[in-house]
């Protein structure tokens, strides 16, 4: 199966915000369309991931089961385009907000097969009212705490996004939904490994601590064979004495769902028993990657995992 | 590295107790020191894992990081020896509990090595003041509704206990604790490996859902090599159109403790840096496998996960 997932390099510089609000704004308004990346420091950024209702509880256990992959911070169910609280204040910023255009923008996928169909700036058009919008934590809420304490990622430097990689790690099992892990690999030193482990630990509810390290974890525990080909992002330098870091990575719950949809779509050709039915026409909807929802919450709130579902 | 777990078979005909509060009491009176598999039908009975003050917070983390494997009911700190509600109902019953003798059976490992020092009834003459006790899921709890659903589980009418495999799936780590999955085996028909996944999903505070299932995953996601050679309790004979079927196992906690300090004991001889430090005499503690702690809980309020922390 190839899953693809379509990366936006921003060209054109885009406005800075420092107010979530503003920023949410200017995207439910047309006005900004890129990658939130560097957005209003200090606040947490989250992967987003809807469902339509047949699918929604299979994956919220899926998050449960695997937390260090998919920190769920919040679920809309039932069509509610409002985004939850304290991802977005309670009070006037909540009643404001739209999933459906907060974002800059989304990745529309057939269920029917996992595939790509589109990429857009607004979903409102296609919104279902059995839709359950999944929020997820995401690596970026870690990363100025690592700069923070001397250990300032490569790719900041370089211009360009963090490398990510599929897996052969596979994530546990929860009703329909199967899948490996994605994950997002910063390099340091060898003495400094111990330091970054530390660091990111207190971030249970965006991915936390490392999930594997060094050259020899990389094949052994990830699969990974060639670290200089990431399968999204930007490859990272490794320079002498430093070695691969790798993190759990907010990319998997989309390639989670696409590969998914994929399977199901083969059960269905092979006849076997307990495949979901085909429903024509059905979509799922994921932030396109690097276009985060920039939420209310401080980092520090993230920092110690009080938040996580 | 050789790790070895202590499995008792009761031979002498036990007590049967229906009330939890009864057996725990006959457990501190040591008039109970048999396996409580089949006491106290109904009620949620928990692996255990007492760990020193400078071990608990990474432990901690690893059980929130791996909640199928390590699926957290509960933690006394500080040294505290009753057990925390909702495990023992609020009140009279808790302010009696005494997790140093409230369970049938203890192994007390040494920490620095991961070996095993001795079994015994109670622990209450090598309490330390700075331990914390761990309250782990356990898969007992939903064997009853699989019975209750049709699916019997085969070692129930052999009368052994379930089979149980050492994995080379490697759970994430956190701080210092590092290891890999145990897990439990039942087989079921082919057709009803649906069933089994559906009845045994809800208990996600019990390890939930199974991990994996079928002869190829048994090997490519657990790497397990020969399925009639259990690490821990008995063989299970699996028929002919039946296939095996894998479940998160509470032995994991300890084998991933004993693994842990084995590897630390390693890194202090080879100096390498950031090694824990060597405490002469320092201990652990567990169950004995088999001899859980029996809480007040019905196994009703573990089916829906929400008292999972």
């Amino acid at each position: 199966m190839t899953v693809t997932v379509t990366v936006s390099s921003t060209t054109t510089k885009a406005a800075f915000f420092h107010e979530p609000g503003q920023l949410r704004k200017a995207c439910r308004q047309g006005a900004f369309t890129t990658s939130t990346g560097g957005q209003c420091p200090g606040f947490v950024q989250a992967n987003l991931l809807i469902l339509p209702a047949r699918f929604a509880a299979d994956f919220e256990r899926f998050c449960r089961r695997n937390p260090v992959s998919c920190p769920l911070l919040g679920v809309s169910a039932n069509g509610d385009r409002k985004i939850p609280a304290p991802l977005i204040s309670a009070g006037a910023a909540q009643l404001d907000s739209d999933v459906c255009s907060d974002l800059s923008g989304y990745n529309v996928y057939q269920t029917s097969s996992g595939k790509l169909l589109s990429s857009t700036e607004s979903v409102e058009e296609i919104w279902r009212p059995d839709f359950s919008s999944f929020f997820i934590g995401c690596s970026f809420s870690f990363e100025n705490a690592l700069a923070a304490g001397g250990l300032t990622p490569r790719h900041w430097s370089t211009g360009g996004q963090v490398a990510m990689y599929k897996t052969k790690y596979k994530l546990l099992p929860a009703g329909v939904f199967q899948g490996h892990m994605v994950v997002s690999m910063r390099p340091y030193r060898k003495e400094d490994v111990l330091k970054a482990r530390q660091i990111t630990a207190e971030f249970i509810s965006t991915h936390g601590e490392p999930v594997a390290w060094g050259y020899d974890q990389a094949k052994s525990v990830l699969g990974i064979e060639d670290i200089s080909k990431p399968d999204f992002g930007f490859p990272t330098e490794i320079l002498e004495g430093e070695v691969p870091i790798f993190w759990g990575c907010g990319v998997t719950p989309q390639l989670v769902a696409m590969e998914t949809f994929a399977r199901l779509a083969k059960e269905r050709e092979s006849g076997e028993s307990g495949a979901m039915p085909l429903i024509e026409g059905e979509i799922a909807i994921g932030h396109m990657p690097g276009h985060m929802l920039v939420t209310d919450l401080p980092e520090e709130a993230v920092a110690h995992g009080q938040i996580i579902r």
